[in-house]
């Protein structure tokens, strides 16, 4: 075949030790015709959560053949198992350690692999260095051609984080600050949201329990997070002058509280974790 | 064809979000064979001039049919537009915010285009990551072939950034402090500078009005920074002591104040925007 | 030939100005199918020494025929030669400051040049940036298939920086901290450790003169830091609870001192330079 393969590389090693670059001079050397992306390095270290977080918000924008190498993993070297799981959008390799909890319900799950065979590891792994040893090499292997199911036995069931807080009721909406970006900017666990007209949203929620129908949703909902009221949810950051606080829809559709051309998180002293709310308003 | 397109971004999205990976998903989605090269992703948050002066130091040494995707741009979601710029030595896909003003004397427009045409865009744009709604897919359709003019209408005109404060008078020149970088060198908006022998140099300036004929300096020119006087323009960092400051004429031509193995900004508190004075003495 | 020549970068140079976009656009102006890898840019500001270090945890791990452009160059535009050094496992073009010291003990050297030939170097080469002017069209020319010795005459010795400090007595070793990573693991000059048994481990020194036949050591050893005493070498960060201090071999075979899910350097106030102990016992 033809193709180029894309391995797309998510850890928390940062990119000041060689860490990454080794990990990539691995997979050279068995794929050398593999394009290899940078999602992101700077994941908190160990952070799993925030990885799961990240990694839903990246992986539906690449081609649906993509391998997602995600190496975020405080339990290295102990029983926690490395695996591969292949879906109808991407093939995902990565510790079983929750990091793709964000993402399953968004694709179908068709195989997985307990990345056990010696033939796709480093010849001796170490024990602090998976992402070296064991994952880069089955990802790189993959991306020759090898099948999921050739990594090693098929794993019973994938671990699970919890999902994030999120209350919908009549007349409120409690959800949790579930990321803060470069730019400040609180992004929650409420949505997806999707703007119908200019004043009405629709809430279709990506975490927590399903439900049937879509929520309606009204711009002029009061969103309070920290001691911080604001009045309605707009459009962009655009929308209020510069300095001003403004609840939006974010670019993954969750609600994101930001700041024109400032930075929402420091002048709301808001932190991962804390509580934001929408009252919801009777629609006109 | 068989040529490799590159795509190369300059952003201020850092790298600790997944948003510049998410970009170059899309890309690759539209156009797997683009190399994507990274010149920088740290540009201050929103600070349209720093990204205009990197992307001119950086603009002329990749080859001339290279994609530029600049996504700094404050005023996303607004009425600015979103752009392609065709020229003699690149395309330049970015918004219409002042971001290309340093570049553009130095190379010839060819055509331009508002990118408009939804067939161009992914299915549904955001209000707030036109990174990866507009830009990105406009980029990656161009690397596939798609000729500027598809992309939409033209644009009357550019939007341009005042020039930087370039002041050259008979026994003297003032400038100011365009860039700091990560060593600590101060970059002045003070040059072309060319050295013509060991202790004559000519300048033929970047910015402000052209002039038919270039200015000759002579080394012994005193240079003035906060309140530290520099009687020398020299040729590298090296020629003085290790924690000495020196004048010396930077890598894009300009007068930069740097110390060698040191800090300069931090040694001489300096802000971008400040002032720096050339008192020019006649040659021998 | 069909094959895809690698570029692997590993500069001082951080990743806020343009300095390492520039010289990938350098790179493919001259080679266009380069696949051009970072191994870090955020090596100390001219620390000529860690960059030593982590180019030697690096570089095995690279196909052998990759060319390794290293620019960490306190002393460019001085007398200080920029070279080329052909070795069975890769090309490296550097300034001959002693940042291969570390790597050249486990490479054969084939042909060295000095990078004088001008139809190499771009055609106006600044004093202050060779990574641009000098190294990136010589790596990049390389990749074309250019030979080593076409870019100008051979060197007749490196220049080496000190080894580490490593002290192998009957009843001690003494040695010292290396590097800090990411995460806070303090990785010492202690190696090259092997587990052979769960608790015994074989010293085959990475650094300091090279003994005849390997140490052996045993897992009850006692490791001395700062003021902190550690009774075992485990395998793993994971074997002791999360927020405990542990001695470990790391994944180069290093000595390292580590804390599950914590920073061991912060923990411990330890600085690069600091001695490390290891106090023998006689084995069971």
């Amino acid at each position: 075949m033809n193709k180029i393969p894309i391995i797309a590389l998510l850890t928390d090693f940062g990119l000041s030790d060689a860490y990454v670059g080794t990990m990539k001079g691995v997979m050279l050397a068995i794929c050398p015709t593999a394009h290899l992306v940078d999602i992101s390095h700077a994941v908190q270290p160990q952070n799993v959560r925030q990885a799961a977080y990240v990694l839903l918000t990246a992986f539906r924008h690449f081609p649906p053949d993509t391998i997602f190498l995600i190496v975020v993993d405080p339990g290295v070297g102990t029983a926690r198992e490395p695996v591969a799981v292949q879906t109808n959008h991407g093939i995902f390799v990565a510790p079983d350690n929750g990091v793709l909890t964000f993402v399953l319900p968004h694709v179908k799950v068709q195989q997985t692999a307990i990345l056990k065979n010696p033939a796709y590891r480093l010849p001796t792994a170490s024990q602090t260095f998976h992402g070296r040893d064991i994952f880069s090499p089955a990802a790189a292997h993959l991306a020759t051609g090898v099948p999921v199911d050739a990594l090693g036995p098929a794993l019973p069931a994938l671990k699970q984080l919890p999902e994030p807080c999120l209350d919908i009721a009549p007349a409120h909406i409690h959800g949790e600050v579930l990321h803060i970006d470069h730019f400040g900017n609180i992004i929650t666990s409420i949505g997806q949201l999707v703007w119908t007209t200019s004043d009405t949203l629709e809430l279709d929620p990506q975490f927590g329990p399903r439900t049937s129908s879509p929520r309606t949703l009204y711009a002029t909902c009061r969103v309070t997070i920290g001691n911080q009221m604001l009045e309605t949810i707009r459009m962009t950051y655009g929308d209020v002058s510069p300095g001003t606080l403004t609840a939006l829809v974010g670019s993954s559709g969750q609600l994101e509280i930001g700041m024109n051309q400032g930075n929402a998180a420091q002048a709301l002293d808001v932190l991962i974790g804390d509580t934001v709310s929408v009252a919801c308003e009777p629609g006109p």
